[in-house]
């Protein structure tokens, strides 16, 4: 896949994503990590998986139609179809340009909902995701860890169901654990973040984590 | 990909494919088998792709969309993820009751449309063959020949072109050889019809085929 190498190695941006169930904080504290960035003068790119691109939007309201049933490789097959899409057409140009791209879900959700919530085996979601991103991978992820009963409890009021809010807590358990083994398995690249905490002690550890890594890779 | 591989080894019934570009002849000749094989008594199920289901419509709508742009590889997976469900919902049920399916297009429109035609790896296809049917595959797959132009010449009154019609005699061009090379690769399954002859003699061509195929496998 050489387009992806060759992004992925001259690429002056950062891509970050954000992940964890509904209600974790994604959102949140996603809005506050753009304003922290651009107050540093980068030009900061904010998407969403699935989506991000018009084909992926389109799929997105397949993906979330609760009326839409499908199998859950067909699921997985339409997550990654959106992905392609996203690096091709959002992502890579974007790191490209030295954009910073922050990612509201990326590759790890196919991991923790596809994988551990449906039951996909993850050597075939490992397959796909070579398939589709080759060496290419985030700079950073932001794991939001949380119960499955308080993040249903926080957005529970907010709006309807879309066809993954409609599980179980206990699905949800799953997604969590599978998250957690994900991490565990790239301590490197994925930071796991209490998100049980009040909203402002998560956001000084956060700010922390992003301080550091902005240290570390940003402003040279 | 246990429930397929069960499937595949219990399946009463048989599966045959249709290949080609554009006014190969396709309909024209499923049509007639359908026919033969219901005389016969047997229940025929005929189906598409991309579509089949009431999924894979939706993103044949999507993929024939003319104003819809989308990257080759993503193309690909939306082709697969149509085809999983196409599997799940339709093809492995009918098998399984007895029935005989009839599809026009299926797995090696992949690999001479995507494949040969839009430039993504044969490997990468390949991946994606043995991840969405594991062994399985269709027991006779019947592939109607025919130079690019004169496809052309046939089809170009009947309808507007979609997204693959508007492609020039030298995408059909790649996509043809695509096929033979497919056909050279599996010539136990897949049976080459020279597709620029009368129509008659093409139907004639075919009975035979269909007649030696339907007294090797069907009515025990
Ligand atoms: N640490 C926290 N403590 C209490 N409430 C919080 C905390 N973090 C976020 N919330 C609240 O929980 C709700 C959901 O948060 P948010 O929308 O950021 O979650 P999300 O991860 O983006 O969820 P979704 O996946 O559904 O978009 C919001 O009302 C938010 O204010
Ligand atoms: N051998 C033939 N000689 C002349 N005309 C033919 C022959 N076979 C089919 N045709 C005509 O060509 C046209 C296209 O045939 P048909 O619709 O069966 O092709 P197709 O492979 O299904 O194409 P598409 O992929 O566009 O659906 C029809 O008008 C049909 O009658
Ligand atoms: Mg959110
Ligand atoms: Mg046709």
């Amino acid at each position: 896949m050489p387009i992806l190498l060759e992004s992925s190695m001259v690429q002056p941006g950062k891509f970050i994503t954000f992940e964890g169930i509904d209600g974790a904080g994604k959102s949140t504290h996603l809005a506050w990590l753009t304003k922290f960035l651009q107050n540093r003068g980068l030009t900061v790119v904010v998407t969403r998986e699935p989506g991000g691109t018009v084909l992926g939007e389109r799929l997105r309201e397949l993906l979330l139609d609760q009326r839409q049933t499908m199998h859950a490789e067909t699921e997985t097959l339409l997550m990654f179809a959106a992905r392609r899409e996203h690096l091709d057409k959002v992502i890579l140009p974007a790191l490209a340009r030295g954009d910073w791209v922050v990612s509201d879900r990326y590759m790890d959700a196919s991991f923790a909902y596809q994988g551990a919530g449906r039951g996909v085996p993850l050597r075939k979601l490992a397959l796909l995701e070579e398939w589709v991103q080759g060496i290419f991978s985030p700079d950073l992820t932001l794991y939001f860890d949380l119960p499955a009963e308080i993040g249903k409890a926080r957005v529970q009021s907010i709006k309807t169901a879309d066809r993954f809010e409609v599980e179980s807590d206990q699905f949800f358990e799953h997604v969590r654990r599978g998250y957690l083994q994900r991490a565990q398995q790239f301590q490197q690249r994925i930071s796991v973040i209490d998100a049980s905490l009040p909203i402002e002690q998560v956001k000084q550890n956060l700010m922390e984590l992003i301080e550091a890594f902005y240290r570390q890779h940003g402003g040279q």
